[in-house]
């Protein structure tokens, strides 16, 4: 079946969460947002580009900071209301720096830095 | 710093994303959302409970089919506004008896199933 970035599900805002997983590690680096077009342009460039919330405008990962995302594969879930990107991650993930931006456990109740 | 369920950044319907990753093999399993009680719940019994958005009502995963998903550790991001789950899942995560939700793949511009 050939797929099209227009038959996922996106919300009410025309949006879709990518999950992106560093491929051969597995480690979890960062969930953003795609609309249909940034779906689209990821697949051709075999670069990820998300669609940026805050600024409202296509956010093609690393062009500023260098760290690039290279797409290896894109992933649907059952619903197709949700894409896991694997990747190669050049770098920080995290515009803090660290390579996941998951590095804040709760453990017994605290906040724990686990970056 | 104390972990308050009520200081994440919910979106305007209440809810969060909540990536479930393998905790052992970093499989990433589905996403679904949470509400902060949600969120306290899980913490509170150590077993993940969703909001179910198209059944209006919480979704202690497992109860019905039995595939519970024991909470080893939860996370949050850098923006406050995701959560990622580390789990033990029972048997498959997915509501079609697949392991992972994400089990399409898309290559050469068509859908792959790689469940």
């Amino acid at each position: 079946m050939r797929f099209d970035p227009a038959a996922l599900r996106f919300d009410d805002r025309g949006l879709i969460p990518a999950v992106a997983q560093q491929h051969d590690t597995g480690e979890v680096l960062m969930l953003a947002w795609m609309n249909a077009e940034a779906v689209a342009r990821t697949l051709a460039e075999g670069r990820v580009v998300y669609w940026s919330r805050s600024r409202q405008a296509f956010w093609r990962k690393g062009d500023t900071s260098g760290h690039v995302q290279r797409l290896v594969e894109m992933r649907l879930d059952c619903d197709r209301d949700c894409l896991l990107l694997l990747v190669d991650q050049t770098g920080p993930a995290c515009h803090t720096g660290r390579r996941s931006c998951f590095f804040t456990a709760v453990r017994d109740g605290a906040e724990a830095d686990v970056g």
